[in-house]
């Protein structure tokens, strides 16, 4: 069982009749005029973090960007969350100190307010964050059509490469600090929410976090790997340490830019903003998702990184 | 620094501007003519349970029950709920489906649904629980007067002498049924929600979670231990392992019963609604706590269990 049948699965076992529940960046329930938006998302250290990669205060922004971000992928206005803490003694009171001085700065960062927490004694430090949004057009993950344009809102794959470095030893880089300062586009999700038909934040890597809104709206997809966008120092690295770029740009995660569709006659408008984007492709019908890369065009499988079947298996990083 | 000083420094630095933040059993969000409230709760394993006490059907149920419980606090509806589950390869699939089976008719029980959560693998379970209610008139913890009557819905110690068994290797007692299965005391909530004036769920201990709604009153209180309710049950059980039935009834968390003050003028009042509840002592104006035993009254300090003193210093159960 992968974690998408198994989301399948909760999401029959568990139906929420108050609005739309489990599947996509957050719940939506109707609150007058505007629609609530709340997403948790859980940090565990050794898991998704190593405690000594990043001090506690980028642990802290960390945790709360991730959560803003899933705000961001439906077009609304973070506006306040919760903090479930397990602190080791490892972090220490002074770790602790720094960890609730980056999390007030990034909190002033994304004007977002604290309003409640539990903190308990953990042998790994984890970090538990449920953030409350609004929105009056909140975006789903399940309207993308066929002929729809896929566009992305920045590059991808330097997160990962940060992480790629990281674990090498290596402590200072661009890359480096992208991995550990993600920024939720939450503007950009608001500008999206006018004109995209569908949008997901890219958290588990490109064709990954595309195929959950290709199965969510039942549709499939072409992308063409010549058209993403890469940075000169990207490519650069990636040489120097022997990555394929393209490849870690599709299935890299923590990227944390937004993916989106969008119907052609909307795009013009979509491109008048000003707003960056670029578009990689488009929604086909059916349900495959197709590859163009290096002139040749295959089906995708396997796409990225899957916590469920990871865990299933027993193994760890 | 203690939990106490350390959420009051949290309080001070993350002012929430929206409604009522960090302090009670949930924030308070206005939204329309109610109250939004939300709280989050995060169990640890090998910190508030061990795998092998409880299957895993009654530790979902558990983890869902003490959420619902902080909305019950505050006199609150629960309405519904989201689930981070961190789950190690020692709990497996089958453990997995039996936690959602369990998870599944606990929402049931309390008329909760699930709206959405996260999941990852993680050396120890972990389970994050965010829950939602709402009400018109919620109750806070610190409208305690000096003169009110403190009364409490059940007898309390009853789970910490479940846990007790289970530590000494006992599997089979209703005390240990009452330690995996609390029953969080909803419908009482929202009774005592028309005549208390402050209320606390007994999570922590009788005495260390009425020192919390009396600091946050501003109060102190005279509790006359003759008076706690004692099953006879519970007073053999505690003969026979050589507890201190009074002393554990004061201090041993997990009760799940609400804690409530009352003015005097209205508990005839709440007499009447026929809603079973005990008195135990009144509140009084200083910021002592004294406790009545044995014919001897004295001050009480150091009251019940800390993680976060715990955590500072490097212990573990």
């Amino acid at each position: 069982m992968d974690e998408e049948r198994f989301v399948a699965s909760l999401r029959r076992r568990f139906p929420f009749r108050l609005g739309l529940g489990i599947g996509d960046d957050c719940s939506l329930v109707r609150r007058g005029r505007a629609f609530q938006l709340i997403s948790t998302d859980l940090l565990v250290e050794d898991v998704h973090f190593r405690l000594g990669d990043a001090p506690p205060e980028a642990l802290a922004e960390k945790s709360l960007a991730v959560n803003v971000s899933d705000i961001a992928a439906m077009g609304g206005r973070p506006q306040y969350f919760y903090l479930g803490l397990g602190f080791s003694p490892r972090l220490g009171l002074d770790g602790l100190r720094r960890f609730f001085a980056g999390l007030g700065r990034a909190a002033r960062r994304w004007g977002v307010e604290l309003a409640g927490g539990d903190t308990s004694r953990s042998a790994k430090v984890l970090i538990a964050v449920t953030i409350v949004g609004e929105s009056e057009h909140p975006l789903r993950r399940d309207g993308a059509r066929p002929g729809d344009l896929i566009g992305v809102t920045g590059a991808t794959g330097g997160s990962a490469l940060g992480l790629r470095m990281l674990l090498a030893g290596e402590t200072r880089s661009p890359f480096i600090r992208l991995h550990l300062h993600p920024r939720p586009q939450v503007e950009k999700g608001q500008i999206l929410a006018r004109f995209a038909s569908a949008m997901i934040d890219i958290s588990d890597g490109l064709l990954l976090d595309l195929s959950r809104v290709l199965r969510a709206s039942g549709a499939g997809a072409r992308v063409d790997a010549g058209r993403l966008s890469f940075p000169p120092a990207y490519r650069r690295e990636c040489r120097r340490l022997g990555i394929d770029a393209v490849q870690l740009a599709l299935s890299g995660g923590e990227d944390y830019e937004l993916l989106f569709t969008v119907p052609p006659r909307r795009e013009p408008g979509l491109r008048r903003t000003g707003m960056a984007y670029h578009l990689i492709g488009e929604v086909t019908s059916g349900r495959r998702l197709r590859l163009r890369r290096d002139g040749r065009e295959r089906a995708v499988s396997g796409l990225g990184f899957d916590h469920f079947r990871e865990a299933a298996r027993g193994r760890k990083r």
